[in-house]
């Protein structure tokens, strides 16, 4: 009779039919039917690393919620939201594939039904540095979406990769600042096989552009790697992969090494370090960091 | 059997045991032991107008947490948040005995352990007018401390007095536009005998002071009786409500028709409208309202 009952609930679990939800309204009946969530928020386009966020939500809670909303409030004028690849019918595969409960999937009206949000989340001066001092008001509309997302599917946890390691930071500031209840998981950048950071904007590359991209984070390990040797000199350091990258042919917006838990400009004495860079590729934006530890 | 455990229930509940509560952390384990909520948020120094606002909370929950927190964030340089009257022990007898579950009374290290609060809500303009024209980043500092209470009460229900009433649309517009999971009650404003709204402040009040400071709402039910009567010349009606007041000694910040929904500015043809009101006696700012309908 145990056993009996056991076999069908595992046999209940793996024919779970994922369901894709538009509506606040209905996302918010479904949750108050389930105990534990956790909670994967995308912009779609899904690569193996979104489902390694996937998975590692998938140990944390009963159920996964994966949201896919390309949110209009953090892309800046002359960037890429009109060309943003939206692939949802290829995502809904994906994520059915590997058990996910719900795929929310709002459009911008459920989102912003007064086409302007009015109240925002205002994040500190960070929000002003490093990728935030090349894209105007980016992360206070990160912040912003993300605190609706998180209101609306009232997660136990979310899962957000290190790859935008900025945002995570912005993130889990907000949640802690904010009193937020939900657990914030940092999740390791996925990366291809030549150590490029796995990202949608990656297809908008050239063959040539492509066998150049891994570059960045071969300065990133090269850095780190110099940092631990005794090299103490970060701003020669920061600059001397800035100039490596100039060198063929990436335009720069910055390098720099900060302190991996607060994210300000890393001090001597500052043991968890992080570097991380941003730079274009023809007229793609690339971004990655690394953290490592100070020798 | 049956009226006996009624009556065994009826007595436990009249005998529940108010918890005072300090910490965020206590208050969240409590919260994961019971199942409705309503929450009204104070500065303490209670009186009958937020007794009202409890009562109202009892009938939304089977809980009621009611927090006192004088939040220094809402308060201005020059402004009375070191002579704010902090009163926890006669206001924790008077919600005990009004059978209140929780008084949640962090202390300032508690809800801002930094220090400094680095993420807040930012309002949209309604932030800057009326109240918000004489008291810079005060709705900015409500709708922070709001947000990080409804985050860590996570109750089902609030309730806000319409005596603060640029606070309440202020709150309202939050908790629609980030898509907070709660609900907000309005209550209508408790009045003395003479009309004069229930405050705390009135207590900074002289004799004399006190005896003039019913006027201010005389004047708003003047006006909208004015309105009713068919007068549209909201400009006029403001300015002689303003006049009278000030030839009675009043310093007037405002005294302003708008339309009770969105507050924006009243135009004709607007139906529910609300003339607000703030003005000095001497040293002590006191505010009013009355919602009417244009004829």
């Amino acid at each position: 009779m145990f056993f009996a009952v056991q076999f069908h609930f595992l046999l209940l679990k793996n024919i779970q039919i994922m369901k894709i939800i538009h509506t606040i309204k209905e996302l918010r009946q479904w949750r108050q039917s389930v105990q534990s969530v956790a909670f994967v928020p995308t912009m779609g386009n899904l690569h193996a690393g979104h489902l390694a966020l996937v998975q590692r939500a998938q140990s944390e809670a009963e159920h996964v919620v994966v949201s896919i909303f390309v949110n209009r409030l953090q892309f800046g004028q002359g960037e890429d939201f009109d060309r943003y690849p939206r692939t949802l019918e290829q995502d809904a595969a994906k994520l059915r594939d590997v058990g996910v409960a719900v795929l929310f999937a709002p459009d911008e009206r459920e989102l912003y039904p007064n086409v302007a949000q009015n109240y925002q989340v205002e994040p500190p001066h960070l929000q002003n540095e490093l990728c935030g001092a090349f894209r105007p008001n980016h992360f206070r509309g990160v912040a912003t979406v993300v605190c609706k997302l998180f209101n609306i599917v009232q997660a136990d946890t979310a899962c957000f990769g290190k790859k935008d390691y900025q945002q995570l930071a912005i993130i889990r500031g907000m949640v802690d600042d904010l009193n937020m209840p939900i657990k914030i998981v940092p999740v390791d950048t996925g990366r291809a096989d030549d150590g490029l950071a796995l990202s949608s904007r990656n297809q908008y590359l050239s063959a040539t552009e492509r066998a150049e991209a891994p570059r960045m984070f071969q300065q990133l390990q090269w850095l780190a790697e110099q940092v631990r040797g005794g090299n103490h000199d970060y701003v020669a350091l920061e600059q001397a992969a800035a100039a490596e990258l100039t060198a063929h042919g990436w335009q720069v917006d910055y390098v720099e090494i900060r302190e991996a838990g607060s994210l300000n400009v890393a001090r001597l004495g500052d043991k968890n370090l992080v570097v991380l860079a941003a730079a274009r590729l023809g007229t793609t934006r690339l971004i990655d960091n690394l953290e490592f530890q100070a020798a």
